[in-house]
């Protein structure tokens, strides 16, 4: 199969590149995830969370469980954003109910200036066979997004060690001693240029960049450690492989603020947490970039009824055409999601538009 | 002593009133708080957090002793914004490390529909208390800030039992039953209105309002039921007291696109959080409202001449002239911030306006 092969549902492509679309496309950030019990069984049967990531066949199943349950017009590669810090030497590890750990943060200048980017094809060979796994078992169905984490998100877990409430110690090194955090970013980003045009090389069809942590940032630190990285990434990765166009998203969870200065990075997408009006970020930024968002995930508590009415206010707050839209949750869905509350909203998204079946 | 009578300082209420200032005033949130050994002294002392906040004497003492460190331009009441749903009757306690919690979380429509608003002078005393003596050790130096949760921050602590990552429980309940939600944010409105009207006629010269979790809401979702509920506290406590204008700030965290909404509040001030322009929000606001901020608390672990850097940096974003412009970080201060880098922070202002002492 090549990977110029165009799927047959791109209406996620067509939105993103600002082409008319048959409808609105929807897809869930975490979709894949523990609220499906089908994930959870594989999950279990993997053991732990990072053999389920780092086990290529494992990840294509749980990548594909969502799509078999539901109507959803893309597939997001199933990962964890840590695996580039892991490729680093930082040692990733989970601790039960804890999440994310690194057994060696990174805080000492001796050991950022040691820092290396890592060859994707080395050091994330299990990630590269996901990708190929996956995109050969979509055969040509819905488009496969290939992701990672921004620069800086992945710097406050490389500094920090792990998630953190105050990021305190980046923070520290941000304002003492801006050097080393910046040198941190700049190895950062070459290690996620490489790993992202690897993931394209391998048949990942549009890219997005998670910057999770991104609006924990000042409004002037956020351009200086953040967006420039961005804007580098975005650069440097192929925006054409095998003849397709190749597009990319930007997601800054808080960054409703900047949506001008991510608009103007290069980005053909811009994900939206559902705190900001959807209407208002489309007169912001225009026909500039698509916008992918914004439901807030917990909408999804609610009777399917509400799960629809919330759905179509998205959709009117998109307003009239459906060109540069995708429908997205704000953030990652909720591991206590009931599965069949995510039917009703997809189907509502569908519903809404009246449009048929491709 | 008269609650009449100004301080000697009273450039913190004139900065909220628009009027003319000897130089920007300044303050901390939080700045009785565990960076300073001697509130860790005193806290000791007191066994627990909550017998510090129940003890009118001991929360006089941590009031002040910020003030006799640092050259501040305003006291703020010592006290936890759980007291009113407290004195509702959920419960409060702190389970150690674990932040606060309540015994009886409110997610029965039965003890929703039974939800009355207390009476301050009969279920808060000791916050009166407190406020009485704090105002009389303050002896007519700096004007002393009375606050409270705002209603859906309150709601989200009352729902959830205590902190929350995800906001699940109210959430859903904002979604599958916003009846019950207005509800509680009516009763808990009612309460906040007459708890801050007590601490104004006790000796508060200003109040302040925390919505600490108005910024996890989506943007609809803001004005339905949070910024809504405000306005009705704005408009129902005491503009003035003793023939003293009583100015008010509401901080939503997180609200830096709601600036215009907040702004037709009725409120005198905003406080920013440190992810907010101060320029542009000068420039959204005009000088309809005074604006609090809006230094991230991080930037407080760089050495002196840094923190002094960031300082101007904020000076000079606020733009020519001070009138309405109240120095403070955007966040509480941390507990691990060295206490003599405050000084630093405290000086810097100061010089940077050439300013004499008062």
């Amino acid at each position: 199969m090549s990977p110029a092969l165009r799927p047959r549902n791109d209406n996620f492509l067509r939105a993103l590149l600002q082409q008319p679309v048959d409808r609105t496309p929807i897809w869930l950030m975490r979709q894949a995830g523990r609220y499906l019990p089908e994930y959870c069984a594989t999950r279990r049967r993997a053991g732990d969370f990072l053999t389920l990531c780092k086990s290529p066949d494992l990840a294509c199943e749980v990548t594909l469980q969502p799509l078999a349950r539901y109507d959803l017009d893309a597939a997001i590669l199933f990962s964890d954003i840590l695996t580039v810090p892991d490729a680093m030497g930082l040692g990733l590890y989970f601790e039960a109910g804890e999440g994310p750990r690194f057994e060696r943060p990174l805080r000492e200048e001796w050991a950022i200036n040691n820092l290396t980017a890592p060859d994707p094809y080395d050091h994330l060979g299990y990630v590269m066979d996901a990708v190929r796994t996956i995109r050969k078992a979509l055969d040509g169905s819905v488009p496969l997004i290939g992701f990672s984490g921004s620069p800086y998100t992945l710097a406050c877990y490389m500094v920090e060690g792990g998630g953190s409430k105050d990021f305190r110690h980046i923070k520290s090194m941000l304002y003492a001693r801006p050097d080393l955090l910046h040198r941190i970013l700049a190895v950062t980003t070459e290690a996620v240029t490489a790993y992202l045009n690897a993931q394209i090389e391998c048949g990942a069809q549009a890219v997005m960049i998670f910057d999770t942590w991104g609006g924990s940032l000042s409004h002037a630190a956020y351009s200086e450690f953040s967006l420039v990285y961005l804007q580098k990434i975005i650069a440097g990765t192929h925006k054409t492989w095998a003849d397709a166009a190749i597009p990319s998203i930007i997601f800054t969870k808080g960054g409703g603020q900047w949506l001008e200065q991510i608009a103007a990075s290069g980005c053909n997408g811009i994900g939206l947490d559902w705190t900001t009006d959807l209407a208002a970020a489309r007169r912001q930024v225009g026909d500039r970039v698509a916008l992918q968002g914004n439901l807030d995930p917990n909408a999804l508590f609610a009777p399917p009824e509400v799960i629809a009415a919330e759905a179509r206010k998205v959709l009117a707050a998109f307003g009239p055409g459906n060109t540069g839209h995708v429908f997205n949750l704000g953030h990652g869905i909720s591991r206590f999601t009931p599965p069949e509350h995510v039917t009703a909203l997809i189907e509502a998204v569908h519903q809404a538009q009246g449009s048929e079946a491709r």
